[in-house]
């Protein structure tokens, strides 16, 4: 956590881009204590033909599937500032290159999770400082 | 939302079968009133030995992930007749093709969305009802 | 279900090994009584450039992704049992291999989910005992 699943039409990102748009969103997370190697981001090239949006094909929409595991919220006034940062921080990738874009963030059980055969630290705690600052999952 | 992905063998669908797919999902959700750009399908084509099904690699199966946030409900009665609904639908593009197929809904938070960089409206709302007009989202 | 995501490296397993790794997740849910053909892997190979984990490509990184629908719980030790059980079931294939390996499992709802156009049957019930006797769905 977090997961980001990047759908996205063929050629719609060069590597560079790739790479600025996830370190743009790994800024976002660390900025709260997340440890930098929680974030992963798969991008997944879809062919028109095999991205239909209001049943047309479609080369120019991107389509974002986050999972939200080490925070979580159920406070509605927390939840409209996360998705309209998400929403400032992915504009200079997508619609501000004219790529229309949908976003939507699912929570996942906690504790249902696991990183590199560990059970995760709770949020904020010493260990997750450490993970943080380690940069990598250890034994605690 | 809703976000549908379509897990298939190779050469299961031509372009104009998964024109008809997305034609006939599309036409699903607008006639509860939901704008036609609300419908994503995007089709992910898993080769034989990268898709297994009870141990054993599959040529023969659909799993289908669908994700719906601008309408969710809890009522048992209402979850039956959209997954006959849906079931039906899919029929013809599956089973009735002698495709086994499974498929399951999820429904994500509604408040953790959003749609080129606007707040998707309340369900039924006069600027969704807008929305589905000009089959284009608009600030309000 | 239980549906598999499995994002992986190219190259990172055979044929011969997404077989055993196949087997080995059917194995586990079977011996809780689960039919079989409700056991779905899905391999999804992610080139380096695409599959970025702490904001930087990655090429020896796996994600796995679950779907839990014919066995919840919401009860902490039973959950800590089940990441546990599918940590160690995962090791060999991924951390024993120098894999670095994070997943996750969501449950969602078990009432908007259909094999075969069937709606499956309760957990444990006689329905789902033949269903796992005969490995293949049948009206009820």
């Amino acid at each position: 956590m977090p997961l980001w699943h990047v759908y996205h039409p063929p050629r719609a990102y060069t590597p560079e881009q790739k790479q600025q748009l996830s370190t743009d969103i790994t800024a976002f997370y660390t900025r709260f204590g997340l440890p930098k190697f929680y974030v992963m981001v798969l991008f997944h090239e879809i062919e028109p033909g095999s991205f239909h949006l209001g049943g047309e094909p479609s080369d120019s929409a991107v389509r974002i599937v986050v999972e939200h595991l080490a925070r979580q919220t159920e406070d509605p006034e927390l939840r409209r500032r996360t998705r309209e940062a998400l929403a400032d921080l992915l504009a200079p990738h997508t619609t501000g290159r004219g790529l229309y874009c949908e976003f939507h963030i699912d929570e996942t059980p906690q504790n249902l999770w696991m990183i590199d055969g560990l059970t995760p630290p709770p949020p904020g705690s010493e260990v997750e400082q450490l993970w943080a600052r380690e940069n990598r999952p250890s034994p605690y």
